[in-house]
């Protein structure tokens, strides 16, 4: 069942690890057939060294499995909340990387302080609020509730991540792929907006005439990067 | 004698290597067979590269060599002291790991910032006192009595780690493994935990019921994370 | 067509690679035949791992595709505008490396500290002013103009890199393979003074007197660095 | 001529380079025998993967060459006032490490704050004053001078080195390969240093009493850290 896209989530995990983003298993990709509403998510605690594309799991929309003998990744619930809330979505991708972490655990948003940044973001990266006490019952759902409450869902692709106060990444995409493209250019821009304000007490956001020039030189029907053919995520 | 712990040891000294915790020989694990009060510990001053099984010491628990023809390393006095101290203790590591070193240097704790800290440490990493000039005559056995003092016995595996204050990292677990594991993310959340404050003057502790979320469900009866046959130290 | 500097610029976009300057795609390298006036550039958001010489762009000093089947890399228009302003230019690199790119989102130039810095650029790399919104209509050409009107004529071989004031780095020289030599040491030299300023609040420029020495034992008629023979990029 | 003491030298120059110390060829090694008083150094601008044992040149104390085709390094008269001044040194290095240099630059010592420092250097790594303009007129020499003058010659090989102001890094031992180790050290303990600044604003000096200790557990006649056979450099 879902053969080709268990080949891609296994294959967006190893490009994690690759990437640098997880240390251990820190982190999880899955991807949706929006045809059948089946997610193929990574199972939980397994080590990237040892994953088979056999052992993704196929669960349905509310996150029950329905094909697999590992269990789902724990953050399942929250993948499952996303792909509800953003019917845009293909691929999404959870990690804890380093600097974009920090800005999580800071609560406070990835201001865009550079053409890096509005290459792929069109704004700041947002930061949800703290989860409540109340919250804790369903933790990984309410998780995912509360980036839906952040993210405006017209704007679901053109800023396609959110950090999770406190706790660290999730980014998306189009396919799995795409969304771990992004996971890695958060990382990127959250390490370029901490050594930007070290350099400067009031670091400005980049003007919106330039912010505007970089996304639209990307994205969208004026768009003239890359090749014809290209992917939309990686023109340049 | 002991010959399994004996490859357990080595490979968790090369574990540590491998995960980027030490420079040169900086660093040393040990592991206990309590059934026979045996410790099995790394040499002091062997190469990494040149380390083998049968190089591995084998002292008791007040550290007097019973098995090798090394030296053990110099700082086994402090791991006996903690096998002495917590009889949970099945695997104990030390490491000049460079951010962890750095809190241990200011003299402070590692502050629970966010949830990659909750999942695996309930509350602060502590740091130890200084010690004094009167502690100096029996200098490593007084390292791991300063540990033992600050280490509340009851929490010594829920908060797996404790910095030597200007000194570096102790981290311990079950089995050398996790002990290594530990050390592993103790410089992960540190180096979060100094960009945190970078971004933040008035940087905040993670809310409790979320440190309590995280903690628990990885952790106790009611843990929900990885397969569940798979080893504690390792869910996500 | 060029075929010889079509390896060239293939080699130093490599470098760029290697060297740790661009995530994905995000760098670009041309050189040009002053004896035809055409330019070799890499093509748009084709991954380094595929590139192949016959891949490079052959475009006039205007930017016009003359040879190849791939569109040239978006940035051309900058490339030809700085090859038209500064005829001792012989090759030019765009990166986003981590460091100096901060210093662009900053706004700032990259301060000569030390003498790392001074044994390659005689004084600080100056960093443009933010293009204005009527100058988006022409955006690329415009971001060469800007790095023109900062970068005094007969200092361009001098200090032979330029920050574009929130975005990135801009370097050059003779040819291809030193403006890649130079984009590497923006980067260090940007590294270290970032850490500089973290250290010192009062900062001081090196001294004039240093400075001058450390430039000239590696420049012009009176260097002695490096063999008689060796290339001017690389001596100490 | 001195053959074994060449390979010994371009061992120790590759050594740096494995250790991620030096940029292209931005460092270089020596080593003196005593016997003969003629110095082995690393050949001027000549790449790392290209240097062969019969590429280092031979000179005598005052720097004169004495045998080899290839210039010797350009900082071969500061090497060499430095074998002239302390007679206990047999290998010298020097660096532009990216932490060390930052601490050059700032023109400052690198702080005793912990014992990873205490354990190799007894009192901070002290920082040259900046050479005047008169001193410009034989550059190289009169580094060395000013090292001389700010290293005590009874201290040389108890704080085996010292940073030139606004420059780098000379670090030195009896052998090129402790001279690289402790190089290596250096640019560890200040990235540990600067770190702790950063976590505290009244960062502490280690307490001398723990400063004797871990300094007098390796070196000296009651050292106890090693193997009884092992070098000095590398006992943990």
């Amino acid at each position: 069942m879902l053969e080709q896209l268990k080949n891609e989530v296994l294959a967006a995990n190893l490009e994690l690890k690759k990437n640098g983003l997880v240390l251990f298993t820190w982190g999880n990709v899955s991807a949706i057939d929006r045809a059948s509403g089946l997610i193929v998510i990574k199972p939980s605690g397994v080590s990237y060294e040892e994953m088979k594309p056999q052992d993704m799991v196929v669960v349905d929309m509310y996150g029950k499995v329905v094909e697999g003998t590992l269990r789902p990744s724990s953050d399942t619930p929250t993948h499952a909340a996303l792909y509800r809330a953003f019917p845009q979505l293909g691929g999404i991708v959870h990690t804890h990387s380093t600097f974009a972490t920090a800005f999580a655990q800071a609560c406070r948003a990835i201001p865009a302080y550079g053409t890096t940044h509005a290459d792929y973001f069109y704004g700041d990266i947002p930061c949800t609020r703290s989860l409540t006490g109340e919250e804790m019952a369903d933790y990984e759902a309410n998780t995912g509730k509360v980036i839906a409450e952040t993210v405006k869902r017209e704007d679901v692709l053109a800023v396609p991540a959110c950090l999770a106060a406190n706790h660290g990444v999730f980014a998306w995409g189009k396919t799995a792929a795409e969304a771990v493209y992004h996971a890695t250019v958060v990382e990127e821009v959250a390490k370029m907006a901490y050594l930007t304000e070290g350099l400067s007490r009031e670091a400005r956001k980049l003007p919106q005439h330039i912010a505007d020039k970089h996304y639209f030189r990307k994205h969208g029907k004026d768009a003239y990067y890359g090749q014809p053919s290209s992917p939309d995520g990686d023109k340049k």
